[in-house]
């Protein structure tokens, strides 16, 4: 990043959002077909590289299976309603009609109920025998106490997912997670973050994970940078956290970890952005959360919309666009990038001419000022 | 462009729209009236360098011969409602009256009407019969299948016209239609686009082109860059395929090819501003459909807006404001740049101290931040 | 200004308007008493450089006397509604009650009446008679043709005032007006402009201009940007014609031409920029024709919204503000800067540290990128 | 800062705000428990560096002893109703219900009050009595004036606060304060600003203040750049002040001054910025002006808006979030940073992996283009 001194003390780069980015064409075209969107990682191939976000409004046991037989990964949430609910159908449609000036106060109650451990084996199960990868996420606060229930339980895809996810916590009672240590025992592969530098994803790739989430809230229903202050612009972001794969993957004598972009890709076209900026895969949310078939019926919101005393999300109303199916594969019917994910993201490669997702990684951005 | 780094992995252009840039008048001022706006291409002249766009809400049979009694070109889309309908009047009225809501898909649906050859014989004899230049543009999709059509019915100039075109195009099936051959093998002149880089354009050029069309969608309807996540910005675009302009007329010994900017041209101001980055030309789309003579009623659309699995582009309301003289030649009644364009232009090149297109490419540009 | 690269075959200097910077104090301040703004140019001495505008929104013989008496000057359009009609008043009324929507094609027909001589005699003898200095303004189309009434009535100063006014014309038919023979003839201080570029300032100065306008429309109500792609904005004119008087001072072995800013000066903030960029005098528009005894009586528009068949201007409602000696002296019940221009002004110099206006060109300024 | 050139005769530094940077996190986490947010300042020390700004609208003698009692500190304006008023109550009452289109008029009617020194002493002991650390502002025109009464009734902090006040004060009549002499002599400690740059900052310093105040208007209310043109982005203006502090410590022999960052932080996540870029303690005041038990009642305003004939600030209304406890400490039931500003900036440290504020001055921050 180009680098502006703020004031006589402190000197700052310059990062840029998927917003302040474009695709350029290269000199060669394809036709769509022509194209493959394959994603693998670890022993799972995937048909496309769009993972379905671990948030209420987004991931049930039952869109799990959509996602999954439409060719991607869907990540349960494991700490929300279907783990501290055995009806989790009663909260989810309170929700969808709450009045938003109560909302946020009504989330924190309805999220103060305790997680049920043997919900997360029986929510586990369920997934399982939809016959998808079963993906499942803890935040690193309640990893040590839940990790043994999830992984009994038969996950396939453990994540490990905050704000921000360091390889260094500082704890204030007891040792805090030693995430090297936990992922090395850990039989089933790891996504952990996120994170949103150089520095922070060297580390994480450094504990043995096999993908980084690159981001820590920034979509529509996020305002950790109104709250704590904390934000780096997604394009930034995944190009520096690209450049730490590709460093580690010399360290480390050929580990390739997969870098996935997390949040703010409200449009397919911002899908095709976080590719092209280095991303193997990324983690959509809101335009999922607009589905007829969605868990949250038109509303959007994320685990950090409900904590008890620093909420730092909002309950938003999106409406709804189409079906899940729809809005991965198409056919769409709106022109704003809010369905067909999979058939723009090929369009995408095949105009400005790359062949499959790595190559992608190559495609000439130019960033534009307004 | 000016280099920035995005992040650690990726560095980037800065690239400008026609927003970001003004016209600085020179040390000199001219009356308007000893200023030539003639715009040649192969061996047809105009009087101004405006060009209808190959839009069903701009060009038809009827309004081309207006557009060229005004002095200037229109082209007709010939894989629009005029070449799949005999009357095409009907669906032009059912769209005139569309509510938006259902916009998309029922335009999927008229669209998805197939293409009758001989209405393609049919229409260009049409405007052949009116005395007019006769222009038709195909996609490079459909350009082999339908190119001795087009020609046997006695077309003009010949334009392929799609998101991107490519010098080098990989096709899944069979060969993919091969540009220099095509058109060495053409009796007409052809002008070939999208594109926009130096690079692209140079290929472009390369095949024998006589004009290349600069942009990609960008104006007023598409949502290229939505969806899909591809756009250069048009000032930038359109002053790096003059560089390759004025490359390629030393490497061939003196091939002139017309650069014509194509779309993100809303008000007279922008028409002027892409003359002075290095157009010799401009396709018009949305102000002209504003005609209360245009066939679009007020409506603007593009074929982006008709496909059926991934429409890029919106059914958008104008309204009117004058009839199609009025916006071209004037008098304007309006002060927004809508109306006059050719006046507007004339007044652009007498206010900065020149006397014709090619003099006017020199004109001072300052770059405004916001 | 900082220079950018467009595209391959253009650059362009970053060029900034007066929101993009703002004042930056010094580490001294002063009491506001102890600050002058005495402006003087030729024999004229004013106690504030803040001028009204040529426009008939503004500038009427009647708010002229009170321009005059609060201590400024006044210039009225010797083209506008008072040479025209014998009674503008009827005019007047009607152009306040006037539909937005119709209102640019009956200003049009308004200003269709030809301008009668004599009206123009008789004008500057009314404002002759109210004991102020005397300044009225023509087009460079028209000042052949009337400068020797305005001359002969008996104006103080005189000024030429286009949207650019060049130093080097080129007409359609016979010799264009030469400014350095006109103006060396004239016996009367004349102010030309507008330009916007050291260049075109440095040919102006040396016709032997009394002072020169920086800006070419870009206020409240003109459209040039928009219809014409023509725009410099005036920070950095401002600054540029700035360099020009110092270059011109050295040249002409001493002769100090008057910078004054023209346009785009819409609160009171404005105002202090310009001057500390550089500008001697600044001349105010829309501001003015808020107050409750304008003639515009809250409606505002320039001589560009009235063209025949290329009008670059609106009729905007600006609704009122207090009266003239208000906006001019204060007392300011309003926080928005639209009120007691000499007060804001005043206490700009003495926040920043600065006792008279010479002074204040050297304040320091920033860019604020949004 | 960065330097591009305006025009030929003026450079300027690029100045970035708040809401231009954000922070980014180091490669560590730490839990919110063991960071410290402690804030000293001469014998005093706060559990958080979060000061209540001298507003009618936020601070009263009432709503001082909540925030002394909630760990922080309040400044009680001695130039407001409360020593205008016998009764504060009623004027109060009365702007809580004012209606927008007069309030400025009315607000310099009910300000035109005469200041009574009586008050000054009885609400000083007020807040004695409550217990809390008292702190009181004057501006520096009555600093000379009523100084003694302030010291005499008891202050432990003396604050001197105006738009700007420099060290080098240029007076119309007799001596102005000398503020180098004034501290001197005084036994309490002296906070005093605004300031905006380095040298400025660097001579209050050197007057012997224990803090200077960063920022002169900027926030919520106040229109200092619309009327007068004056403005530094706050994020450049903390970052240069806090060179300003380093330098004076080692010029000083170790005199360590506050630099505390006063206003445009709307936002709990503003104040994480400001202590990111060099603050050590902030001023907050619309966000407390929205306490359901602030004097404002939901309505905000500033010295400057009732300046008998320059006023610099609107009224604004801003609601209600909920109680001055809820907004110091939470719990929060917003998502939008207007709530538990001591939490969220707890949370700020230990998400960025901080221990304490003055290591937290060290987080890296980017600069964000839109």
């Amino acid at each position: 990043m180009s680098d502006v001194e703020v004031g006589r003390s402190k000197r700052a780069r310059v990062a840029y959002s998927f917003d302040d980015v474009s695709l350029v064409p290269s000199r060669r075209t394809r036709d769509p077909e022509v194209v493959s969107l394959n994603w693998k990682i670890d022993a799972y191939t995937f048909e496309h590289p769009i993972i379905a976000a671990p948030m209420d409004s987004v991931v049930s046991p039952t869109s799990a299976k959509i996602f999954g037989e439409a060719g991607g990964l869907a990540i349960l949430n494991l700490e929300g309603l279907w783990t501290r609910y055995e009806n989790p159908e009663k909260p989810l449609a309170e929700i969808a009609k709450l009045a938003p000036k109560d909302a946020i106060k009504r989330l924190q109650q309805i999220y103060a109920q305790p997680i049920n451990p043997d919900l997360i084996t029986q929510r586990i199960a369920q997934m399982r025998a939809a016959g998808v990868t079963v993906a499942g996420a803890l935040s690193p606060q309640r990893t040590a106490q839940y990790a043994k229930h999830v992984v009994d339980a038969g996950v396939d895809i453990f994540v490990i997912r905050g704000t921000t996810v360091s390889a260094e916590h500082v704890s204030a009672q007891g040792e805090p997670l030693n995430l090297k240590e936990f992922i090395y025992k850990l039989d089933v592969p790891v996504i952990v973050g996120g994170c949103a530098t150089y520095t922070a994803a060297l580390h994480l790739m450094r504990t043995g994970a096999a993908g980084v989430l690159v981001g820590f809230g920034g979509g529509a229903a996020h305002t950790t940078a109104d709250v704590m202050g904390v934000r780096v612009p997604m394009a930034s972001a995944v190009a520096d956290v690209a450049a730490a794969r590709r460093d580690y993957l010399d360290e480390s004598g050929g580990r390739y970890v997969s870098v996935i972009a997390d949040g703010s890709m409200g449009r397919s076209g911002d899908v095709a952005k976080a590719i092209a900026l280095g991303a193997d895969a990324v983690v959509v949310g809101s335009t999922f959360a607009r589905a007829s078939d969605a868990p949250g019926q038109g509303r959007h919101w994320g685990l950090e919309a409900t904590h008890s005393d620093l909420p730092r999300g909002e309950l938003v109303e999106l409406g709804t666009s189409g079906t899940l199916a729809e809005i991965i594969n198409g056919p769409s019917h709106a022109a704003d990038g809010s369905m067909n994910l999979v058939g723009a993201l090929r369009r995408s490669l095949a105009t400005c001419g790359y062949s499959d997702l790595k190559e992608f990684q190559r495609c000439e951005v130019v960033v534009t000022p307004n």
